[in-house]
């Protein structure tokens, strides 16, 4: 990779998240050289993704380019790359477009789906973790209702109508409750022709609570929620393998279905050359101290999902989210600061901010640190948290505008098929 | 097709662009059952598809969901289907998902690009007349700028940052307008590593006058803008191949590039079993009296790109834009309630409203029958009527903020590659 060394110590960053944007900006204007290496050119938003799935938001208003991020900002370089191994003895990553060499490296590489070694689900199922991931989920969503129209079979109709979601945390309780709002304000309008009465929505969740990461109060109003948009939520069964028609679980339970979406759980998305056993923790994450420096190492930092932080209120680690994320990416900025200085790291503490899920219009849980709440005025914390989040004066109008239409009008313009799914699957 | 007969005659409609959506809407009160058949579940707004392109608007702004265009018209089906074949003599459409009986056929299937046989530009160069050909497009410009920084071969280099647009019609010029508000505005923000100065963009035009269907007055201005904007135009030049690296043309001028845009012509997307020699005349259309009927038949119908009118002002056809296809599909619909009553058709009166281009920021022409005008007022007109012929209320207004962001902030962020475009060449 041909780009040229300066007087300043270079900082390599894998990963355009939360985290490596969040520490990208901390060190635009200081004495270093940031290298942020990312497969995307552009950011994702990744708590709004459920909503580019179900129509009410299209793609590009969650979705930030990292060039304009930091454009303003010298002796910043951006390199469109997959980042394949790191030499961790030499000091340099591999890619796809050549080496690079590292003064510091930081790996910001976030999480992927975790299927828990079942490649029969992997193969069958849907994820929603990056845009291409829910704009397909989106295309099968419609394509399954446009084939019900065409079978006179009952049972083959009834499973295109039929969607299973696997996790009750966040990703799973906002992606049911969309869909039953879809159900019930835009199916029967669009599809007159079907009974869509009979479409069904089911979450399955192992244990024996929904949103486990959030309070009991928040737990219980979210299932009375989806209860209410019509979801059927199953707690304490355990999905075992889908064959692409038929769920099985470790109860006599069986659904039959033409769309599981896998939203169980997530694992760090580790990286060749620091991957070995002593580094990897529970959940596939890089062990870190409270420093973000991975373990054994001095130059070599992770932050963000990929980063399991222990802190005495959490000893599994930091949760899997943005919060943390940002938090992390901001205070190693800080660090990497003073460490260039020769001035000692401060110790990263989280601030808890809490954390909330939307299930439906007026219909929201919010937990903060002293203080929890639900129903509608909940929800408008949510958009008004989500909007501040989001990155882009634009995108902030962009979706503000979405979802005032879509609230004002019970509606979700974007049920749109741009890539079909199903035909490139035949293909 | 399990569509069940009523007591109404049966139109068919194969396509939902301009003329076929137009058509729809004024049969859908009336005593007919319509079925609309499309390939996609969304109506393309087609002039503004350069804009997607070139980062400047989502897909799904310029995109509408059939469905909802017409969910509250009873007796109205639509079906998501690829018209493969017309059987004339049983009054018949066999699609990709089962055949279909009509009493009434309407055939407004639309245009497609017109390589003129050309296979190797084919397959070489892109497209614009499609959503996922914007994306492609859009991409492909983006992973040119990423590649050109990977190289250090100064020809190669050049190439990557070279655009050859090929076709000084509308389409050709708002690209090439666009391009070059992006060379200027963008490209040294976004890649401070490049000499983007040296990016050039070209279009070529084989007779001697860019936007040929519109003014004199128009044509030159048009020039002039994009010369201002640093576009170099070629006039009176033929392209004659494209080998994926050089464009030759009839002169000696050759061109090394990695992008070639096709926008040198178009035509009828004729369906087999309707494309026999004597109904298909230049540029693949059908052949319709004033009627919209198709040569030799009383109950087969054409209009908008695939039908070939023929006026005393345009004795080689009406031109394939929006106008005349809205206004055809508006006739037809009145003429078929005429002809369910037993009264006599009206023939067709092309009402030409003009026509118009923009260029760039404040630079657009616009011919209106009495008045023909350019500059910053006509690229408002420009702007209001794109606006209004939008369909949905939502499009309109994140259109518009797209656009008032745009223009004031002289940026264009939905430059994101969520399709990537070379990679999936490479597989």
């Amino acid at each position: 990779m041909n780009i040229p060394r300066t007087s300043f110590p270079r900082v390599v960053i894998i990963g355009g998240g939360f985290a490596g944007v969040a520490l990208a900006r901390k060190l635009s204007k200081q004495e270093v050289q940031v290298v942020l290496l990312d497969k995307n050119n552009y950011h994702t938003f990744q708590p709004l993704l459920y909503q580019v799935s179900t129509g009410g938001l299209e793609p590009d208003s969650i979705a930030y380019p990292i060039r304009k991020i930091l454009k303003d900002f010298p002796n910043f370089h951006f390199r469109l790359a997959n980042v394949e191994e790191i030499n961790t003895l030499e000091n340099k990553v591999l890619t796809d477009i050549g080496e690079l060499k590292f003064d510091y490296l930081v790996v910001a590489s976030g999480a992927v789906t975790n299927y828990f070694g079942n490649s029969e689900i992997e193969k069958n199922s849907m994820a929603m973790k990056t845009i291409p991931e829910s704009l397909n989920l989106r295309s099968l969503i419609l394509e399954n209702f446009e084939e019900a129209l065409l079978t006179s079979d009952l049972n083959e109709r009834n499973a295109l109508m039929n969607f299973v979601i696997v996790g009750g945390g966040p990703t799973g309780v906002e992606l049911a409750g969309a869909l039953a709002e879809i159900k019930k304000g835009i199916l029967p309008k669009d599809y007159p022709d079907l009974d869509t009465r009979l479409a069904q929505i089911h979450i399955i969740q192992s244990s024996n609570c929904i949103l486990k990461g959030m309070s009991d109060q928040a737990s219980e109003k979210a299932e009375d929620f989806l209860e209410k948009l019509g979801v059927n939520v199953w707690k304490n069964v355990r999905v075992t393998n889908y064959d692409g028609k038929t769920v099985t679980t470790n109860t006599d339970l069986t659904f039959e279905t033409a769309t599981l979406v896998w939203a169980a759980g997530v694992k760090g998305a580790t990286i060749k050359g620091l991957d070995a056993g002593d580094l990897i923790t529970k959940g596939a994450r890089l062990l870190v101290n409270e420093f973000s420096q991975v373990n054994g190492f001095q130059n070599i930092f992770a932050v963000g999902d990929i980063a399991n932080m222990v802190t005495n209120e959490f000893p599994n680690g930091l949760p899997m989210m943005a919060q943390p994320a940002i938090q992390q990416g901001k205070q190693l900025g800080e660090n990497m600061v003073r460490l260039i200085d020769n001035q000692p790291m401060l110790p990263f503490v989280y601030n808890d901010k809490g954390a909330m899920a939307t299930i439906g219009r007026n219909k929201a849980v919010v937990d903060l640190p002293k203080f929890k709440f639900q129903g509608a005025f909940a929800w408008y914390v949510w958009m008004f948290i989500h909007l501040f989040f989001l990155i882009g004066f634009r995108n902030r109008m962009i979706v503000f505008i979405n979802w005032v239409y879509n609230y004002v009008r019970f509606d979700r313009e974007a049920r749109l098929i741009i890539r079909p799914y199903k035909k490139r699957l035949k293909k």
